[in-house]
């Protein structure tokens, strides 16, 4: 297995591109993997927390970044006061903060400024969520498939999980940077705003196994790796071509899903069962038709006149029935402390990144929410949709494009 | 800065033993160095998540282990009907469990093995609350300094924190891995036991920062300086020598305090205030009457009169006033989705490991209670003693002595 640091400028090798399984390099993606061979020497001279993830770039990061180890996403709200200025000034305050602390320096008046030198990767991403448009006058400037999702069948939301005016997403391979940056984003912006939710979530930690291999859900099964390739056909899926909301273009579409995994129960189920839900093994993560993770399932194999991979498994259903219904998936793994009598709280933080969220997410959930037989061990709890703002270019401020 | 992980089997050096500042090395942890620098290649091969821990020894691993990068802790209650048999089943099943995950085995019929196989240091560490002793009619066995704290004017204790009749601590350097052992420990015994309440703590990433510094808390301060010194000094102030009671001879006892930093006012301290709250700079952790972190502070030092570490600064009222007023801190950072309203919700899960709490923790808790500067930024929102179990010899189960 060659070491992913390996300074290889060359590199965007397979295995890079496909970090966290097929997670994409966007703008901000291929300086994240520049910076990161340019560090390549890091573990040596103390490891990878003076990694940076440019900040600035035709799309914000932290969407087709290689995900990081840790996430913490914030939904806040605006003070019932607040105006088309607050706004303003709420994302001039946080292009001030993010751009200062993603690239390891203290926010201005930190007063923690020793817990900003170690990035590890950090990020910073905002959106705004459907209602915000109307609420500050500007509902005629709302992407139009950015609205929250209608009711499925599936659904068991918890109020406390949906919805925001803003989204803050915080990445990187460090909690406590994580962490700091959270409360330095939070706090500048405190009178203007209240928090409506937070979530964690993580993935393996950096370092613990080889850079670019699929995460593992909590469930044991190897989950990402499906997801559009790097490059055009990414780009094409995910960012905005402004032709509907000019201000839009280099944004994207955000779907936040909170699933709750219903761990005791699936541990019931015998191994067979579980990849006949899935449709692909738990081990190595390759189709019930194949060998190798990326192969490519044939869905309509049979054995002995038996679908090799069910109708109604995740996979089948979830599969794109046109090349449009496809989205890029990032999803995380979160373990809270279970509320009393449970063994476990445990699931996902689920995203999925689009242009559309119309035409490409919610065929896909459609379908699920109507006949995926992992419904049964899995819960939506929570949901959220969120228009993420275009990139912000030099000199410029998140959300600059809407707000003038 | 030397690379931490460079081979060096002589190398227990001082910046290695005092990693996590001062964490000390006994058995277990001497087990994990050279484990350490046998895979010091492991970066190459693919990370550190093969990285292993003895879980046999003369004591339990996860106490002079240098401190991982992620912890939870988990207090489990005992069926009421439960007797003294099935406190010994627990056992059994715990011993067989830690033992398989600890060194990167799926527990027996795991439904998860997969998330098994990186254990990233795993350690499990099992402890007894005071009334379990009674319960299982085994009350003249407890060690006579585990009962719960006396109440302190500066708690302000909720009940979700406190108490419990197990203690589950789990640590390792992956989320993943330390949330699948917790999930496993916990389910095997289902039946026999409720969960009272689980905390989750962490410290900067592994390879974040080099290995060997000291951990910074949520407030911006170098914390865990001072320590006792690995060697015979902290072995001494640890681990019982089963005067008193045979049967603990190896184990330990540990203070649980989950302490609440009140960072919004903290955040309004001058940065003078700030240093002579703790009697320390905030930058380089260095005492206010030296230059560098490990400098011995000068608690008599005066300037123009005035003394320059103030006589209510924390590390004032917290030094040893005899040297058996000491004992092995160990601190996680907790950082929870806040209350609604609220900012942020942070603190310290904070530990303290010695052989005898009267002794050695109580004066200076004591001491803190009643005049430390820093009171006025932190709370105590939960407390909990524990009897931490002797060592696992090969063959044995954990607290065999006492049961038998
Ligand atoms: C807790 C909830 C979920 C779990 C545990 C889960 C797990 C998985 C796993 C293990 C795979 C196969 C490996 C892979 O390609 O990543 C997969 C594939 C996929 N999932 Fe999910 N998933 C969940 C929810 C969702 C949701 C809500 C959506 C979208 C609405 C979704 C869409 C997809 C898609 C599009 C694929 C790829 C299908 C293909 O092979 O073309 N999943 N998921
Ligand atoms: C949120 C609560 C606390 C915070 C933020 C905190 C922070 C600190 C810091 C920054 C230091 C100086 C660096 C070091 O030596 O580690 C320190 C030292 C120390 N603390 Fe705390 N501490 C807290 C609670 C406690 C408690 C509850 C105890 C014990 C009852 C304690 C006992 C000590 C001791 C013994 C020292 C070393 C004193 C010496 O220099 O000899 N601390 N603490």
């Amino acid at each position: 297995m060659p070491d992913a640091r390996t300074p290889d400028r060359r590199g965007l090798s397979r295995r890079r591109l496909l970090t966290g399984g097929a997670a994409a390099l966007g703008a901000a993606g291929v300086g994240a993997v520049a910076t990161s061979a340019s560090r390549s020497d890091a573990a040596s001279i103390g490891g990878f927390g003076s990694e940076t993830i440019p900040f600035r770039g035709a799309h914000q990061a932290g969407i087709t970044t290689v995900p990081p180890a840790h996430v913490v996403f914030v939904a806040v709200d605006l003070a019932p006061s607040a105006t088309v200025g607050d706004l303003r000034s709420i994302l001039r305050l946080w292009t001030t903060d993010a751009e200062r602390l993603t690239s390891g320096r203290p926010a201005l008046a930190d007063t923690e400024p020793e817990l900003a030198t170690a990035p590890a990767r950090l990020t910073v991403t905002v959106g705004l969520g459907p209602e915000v448009f109307d609420r500050v006058g500007l509902g005629d400037r709302r992407p139009a498939s950015v609205r929250q999702l209608p009711p499925f069948a599936v659904d068991r939301l918890e109020s406390s999980w949906n919805g925001g005016d803003l989204l803050l997403q915080i990445g990187g391979d460090d909690p406590s940077a994580a962490a700091h940056a959270t409360r330095v984003l939070l706090k500048n912006v405190r009178s203007m705003t209240s928090v409506r939710w937070q979530q964690r979530g993580f993935r393996t930690a950096r370092g613990v196994r080889p850079d670019g291999q699929t995460m593992r859900n909590m469930m044991g099964q190897v989950d990402g790796t499906v997801n559009p390739t790097p490059g055009p056909d990414l780009d094409g899926l995910v960012w905005d071509q402004g032709r509907d909301q000019p201000w839009f273009a280099g944004g994207t579409t955000m779907v936040l899903r909170r699933i709750r995994i219903e761990l005791d129960t699936w541990d019931e189920l015998d191994p067979r069962g579980r990849e006949l839900t899935i449709g692909r093994r738990q081990d190595t993560g390759a189709p019930l038709t194949g060998v190798h993770e990326h192969d490519e399932p044939d869905l309509d194999a049979t054995r002995m006149g038996i679908p090799v991979i069910p109708a109604n498994a995740h996979i089948a259903r979830a599969h794109h029935q046109t090349p449009r219904e496809r989205f890029l998936r990032r999803a995380f793994n979160y373990d809270d402390p279970p509320p009393r009598g449970l063994t476990s709280d445990v699931g996902l933080v689920f995203t999925a990144f689009q242009q559309d969220i119309d035409a490409q997410f919610l065929p896909v959930q459609r379908r699920l929410a109507e006949a995926d037989a992992l419904n049964e061990w899995t819960t939506p709890i929570g949901s959220a949709v969120f228009a993420i703002l275009p990139g912000v270019k030099g000199g410029e401020y998140l959300g600059q494009s809407l707000l003038t």
